[in-house]
């Protein structure tokens, strides 16, 4: 593997390769020390257009714990401000030896583009609404490892809540989930639709309740009201109540059923219950299974093809 | 020990072991590779709420000579700007992987709230104006060291002069020189006395004059000008006159006396003369044991019990 | 060497030293691992009072291939805005253990100032318009690799092109071309030449196209666009036409000749074609050879004298 992008361009040998890895890289981390030297002399350089402290923390924890060095290309102070373009920019960086960019972009594509000026590899950690695939990957990841499901995700059923026009976590996890044979439902008001739906592997619905019963996952995205006006408010109310995890949904949901959500939560919005009291909420092993998985990417990527040892 | 928020919290024993230990780890630190490999494999998170460069290059310093890895949470781009509560991100971080968080807040008591939510070890530096202990650590460690004292201070007399009302700094101080056996007088004008000096084990006093030649140690609290409106400079120069040290003072320190300030200076108020030409001032060995103190500090917590050598 | 200040002050022996240990530097970063333990368990603190993400990313990653730990010192965070002065800053700094500072600051002779208040080495990152010692130093590597002339430039004819005025850079570039031997001719409007041109070892001309068809390097300073105002957008368009690198200026240089600038790049400005597309750029090559040379004077000011095997 080149790149890592999205999860179509990966393709589902990668993606079940990764997984397997991830696997590997989380016994890893149970050590007491979870270090090993496995990308010793790499220097991974992070790139984050748009802040995201916790994504950029979880890549750069994985690369740390590979051993690899990582650099913060922290755009608000550099060149960029004074008229450098983007591309003379990567391939400054590129010049003093990075050996992957991990790239968080607000434009879609902008992953592609950059790999067109550099040698390193690249990795999409957010393309505008687009993709998002090592967030899909670690989704995959945490239901595959609660469900004891490595060779697929036949007949599960997914739903994905929300604001799922404005998600790139919501356009990667399409692509993975059905890659993997899940069953995916889209529930969300047709205003928070992407137009594309048509073309999805995907079922839509705008009746939560209706399908509620029958989910082994629910998977809440976050509803963007950073972007939002007080006037909306009320509509977050009536939001909360047609689509959010409110307490009298939670007896409706399957005893095994999973809860997800990618972070930051809005408590209150999405999620109106304390996901610490939900016996199937994986939204913190979510966070953790990010480092593994983070690890797996940029160990395919840039490493010898040993594997690091897990035993000691 | 399971955290270090407060002296009082940790008690006497503790705080006798950590000083023994920052004594081995100043050992270390005069080496000429002060590096050694005993948190290899542990992460140590700052999370600075409150900017503070000398304190958290301090801890993360401490941390890498340690070689433990290291993860800065930038406040200011995190999402805690888009309403995450604190709690969602302190398990988020968590999630990721943190062995030690080290927490500097504005507000009281933060410390403890942030040990509800995580198994990880809490190192408090410093909560509103309540406690600031690996700060009162490095002094009595200066003071142990300059004065060849490692069983306690009895009979030492401590005078803390200044600002104490907001100072986290001086209640700090005033519970570990107490604790370790020296007589504390507090030097202040009554506008920045707390109300609680009654349950103090402190002498207190306006008089700076009266108690200086007796003193064997002289600690001046940092007057907070960036606080101040313009219209009390005046006050300022008064303060100098009355509580600051001033050229004319100087002589009448005793000839053994230290003279101790937690940094940043205020050349030219609490401090009127070059501390450089003060033959007492340990003030630039407060900063240098601080990395050692705060080393003991993480290998208590984080270590497995085995010294690093400090031989070679 | 003590420190790194400016060319003049290292002089002529120390130059040559350090682009042959260059050399061996830029054979460590083409092994696959370039990593090597020679400054293991120093701390390189890097103090940048201007931004500059590409010089301080450079000498952040010179540092960590060493295997020395790099502390950044956030000035705009720091407690220089709580009223603390320079020197104590730097002193408190020092005191944490630091073996070399890397200062950028925007007023002349900062490193120097600064060196009498700590023991540490300094690396002059850029002190106003004053020398950038590092810069010159890369350029002139650059150079020797392209045209293989290890003992010196004597014979070499370089024009140093633009605003010359306010480059530290171009001040920097002089003394070292010179001091290796090479014709240096300095071509800019009389409004962006420096008063001091008489005493400098240089020619001046106004006249870009009577000199191009003669030099073996083209240095192409960078306009400072960012400090100019919207009146002075048609100054900048005669600007290219006279003074910069234009489609009908290519033919005309030698097929030898090197294109050179030390970035960032103002496309249309300066350089009004597209420098991946001229045979003689050397500008990425020139941010590569940042990374080796700036190990060169790391190692010379902090190492063993024992050289970092390059051979596996």
């Amino acid at each position: 593997m080149q790149h890592f992008r999205s999860i179509d361009e990966a393709g589902p040998d990668a993606v079940r390769r990764l997984l397997d890895l991830a696997d590997h890289m989380a016994e890893v981390n149970r050590r007491p020390n979870p270090k090993v030297p496995a990308l010793r002399g790499k220097t991974v350089c992070n790139v984050f257009f748009e802040d995201s402290t916790r994504t950029r923390l979880s890549f750069e924890t994985a690369a740390k714990r590979l051993s690899a060095d990582t650099m913060n290309f922290a755009v608000s102070s550099s060149s960029l401000n004074k008229g450098e373009s983007l591309r003379d920019t990567i391939e400054t960086i590129a010049a003093m030896g990075v050996d992957a960019f991990v790239i968080r972009h607000k434009s879609t594509g902008t992953p592609w583009q950059i790999a067109q000026w550099t040698n390193a590899a690249i990795v999409n950690a957010g393309d505008g609404w687009h993709a998002h695939p090592t967030q899909a990957l670690l989704d995959c990841y945490t239901i595959r490892t609660a469900f004891n499901r490595p060779d697929g995700f036949d007949g599960l059923r997914i739903a994905i809540v929300g604001d799922v026009k404005h998600s790139r976590v919501a356009r990667s996890d399409i692509e993975a989930f059905a890659m993997l044979g899940a069953d995916v439902t889209l529930v969300a008001p047709k205003t928070l639709l992407p137009p594309e739906t048509d073309g999805m592997p995907v079922t839509v619905t705008t009746d939560l309740d209706a399908v509620l019963p029958d989910l082994d996952v629910l998977y809440l995205l976050r509803m963007q009201t950073e972007r939002m006006t007080e006037a909306l408010v009320p509509d977050l109310r009536e939001y909360t109540t047609r689509f959010g995890l409110t307490p009298e949904r939670v007896p409706r949901l399957a005893d095994h059923a999973l809860v997800m959500h990618p972070g930051p939560m809005n408590r209150g919005v999405e999620i109106a219950v304390d996901p610490a009291e939900l016996p199937g909420s994986v939204i913190t092993q979510q966070v953790t299974n990010g480092i593994a998985v983070r690890m797996a990417v940029l160990f395919d990527l840039l490493g010898s093809g040993t594997l690091p040892e897990a035993s000691s």
